[in-house]
């Protein structure tokens, strides 16, 4: 007898919290949803994964850099496969910090993480602290 | 002397509408940003270009179909490539609508679209309504 997976209302299934980390630090690249003069909006950023939650650079001047902080924000990351139609999808939400303590700037700095653009890579570092931490994969219907 | 491409304020090469347009149809899974419960939250979907927005199928019972209707949402799609070091992204911002014409709804079934979940596959046709249609794209710094 196979093992059930837990699913949600929707058949998809349910990722657990260990997972759901595991996911986001094998993925260099996601995306952050949050409100720009009151309307939602997505920008995707390099990351990794710290301290139990995510962290990224800003651009100085950005619309990003102008609205997320100390707001509540999302944070995603997926990976999907066409040809064979499975994937998974991991959401953090939570409110954004500038990350101003210099030991975790350095700590930060010397992960080496390129950014996905160099234009980025005199922007602040960013973290969510998350407060809920969610995770879906697809389960091929036949 | 080399055409100059028009940048934004953090150097992003700034993508025309055709070109946004283009990219849209060319990806077929995206990502919608919106509000659920007082948070932003993102969730991806298989879409659909339809009369010069874009078109999904929401999931009964989801968050997603309980929150966007009649909403002002953000969609973006994206096209990374972490070994080049180079990317895009493409958003629409506008306001999200049930599809109820019978006319519409067949011609959305008629594209053969395959949902990437299957289990959203029974639900209704939605269109975000275009106000922003916005492109960037990595310039590499080299």
């Amino acid at each position: 007898m196979a093992t059930a997976v837990p699913t949600d209302r929707n058949g998809l299934e349910v990722l657990g919290l260990d997972e759901c980390m595991d996911l986001l630090a094998m993925v260099p690249v996601g995306r952050v949803a949050f409100i720009a003069e009151g309307a939602p909006l997505i920008v995707p950023v390099n990351h990794a994964v710290w301290h139990g939650g995510v962290a990224f650079r800003s651009a100085p001047g950005s619309k990003l850099d102008a609205a997320i902080m100390e707001r509540y924000v999302a944070f995603e990351v997926d990976g999907l496969d066409r040809e064979q139609r499975v994937g998974w999808s991991v959401v953090v939400q939570g409110v954004a910090e500038t990350i101003d303590d210099p030991g975790d700037v350095n700590a930060l700095d010397a992960l080496g993480m390129q950014p996905w653009s160099p234009h980025v890579s005199n922007g602040r570092w960013v973290r969510i602290r998350p407060d809920v931490v969610s995770g879906r994969r697809v389960i091929p219907a036949d």
